[in-house]
């Protein structure tokens, strides 16, 4: 089982995307997190929905909780204009490293072995076109590859224990 | 809106849950993370996928890439043996602290807020029950969360900008 095999399609944004626009798309969708691609789409970083939280949430109201209890609903409709006019870039340390990425050649345990080292809930996968360049093929998820794993489990006939 | 309005189940195990039984529950659910409730029922930890993966690649290939990409499939499928009488209790690290937790009465504002503060994917919601006791209604994602405070945007009439 190849990382060509577990690949799937996974929601991406470019650092040049709008941030409300991405916001959208992981409301829209419930997703955990997106992919973030640079300019030549390259993987760039991985934009968590809880970090989109925290540029919501005005940094008062972060350090002090009660705050956040007497803000009214009309006020807290406006959180959005921290997203208005930003770039995905804007939205992630520009120390934030690159995702893991994995080769659409390696194996099941190499990408989970990826996947341990740098502690990522996800990996991207790409693959070397015919001109030489690097294709980003999707993601693979920390469930999808457990599934793979416990899967090989099933196949050998439970005999642990 | 109230945390008690948002909350949604989330597939939850204890602490004394079979190991492998929690990672099969996490890859059929596509599930990158569990509840985990302590014996009384309270909220001890999330377990992400991504630990799970952790736990089932030896250290020696963790270490070393090259030596993931020589481990034959047949050894591949004996990793889940390293689940085998383990308690969920015993994946994550002791000093693990647990997750945050929302009363259903905090507003979607406190939620966004606790989520920021302790940079979590996920809040759990308790209510208080009529003899005083806790009792666990589910979780609130971050990205159901930014739904939400979306949401409050378009009502508003999207005057930003």
């Amino acid at each position: 089982m190849r990382a060509l095999d577990l690949v799937v399609a996974y929601e991406s944004v470019t650092v040049d995307s709008d941030a409300l626009d991405a916001a959208r798309l992981l409301a829209e969708h419930r997703l955990p997190a997106l992919l973030v691609l640079d300019e030549s789409g390259e993987p760039r970083a991985i934009l968590p929905a809880s970090q989109m939280i925290e540029i919501l949430v005005p940094g008062y109201v972060v350090e002090d909780p009660t705050l956040a209890a007497v803000v009214d609903e009309q006020h807290a409709d406006r959180l959005c204009e921290a997203l208005a006019d930003r770039r995905v870039g804007d939205c992630f340390p520009a120390d934030a490293g690159p995702p893991p990425v994995a080769d659409a050649h390696d194996t099941a345990l190499e990408v989970a072995a990826l996947m341990a080292r740098v502690r990522s809930p996800l990996v991207a996968v790409s693959a070397t076109d015919k001109g030489g360049g690097r294709r980003l093929l999707g993601a693979i998820t920390a469930s999808h590859l457990l599934a793979e794993l416990l899967r090989g489990r099933t196949s050998a006939g439970g005999s642990s224990g």
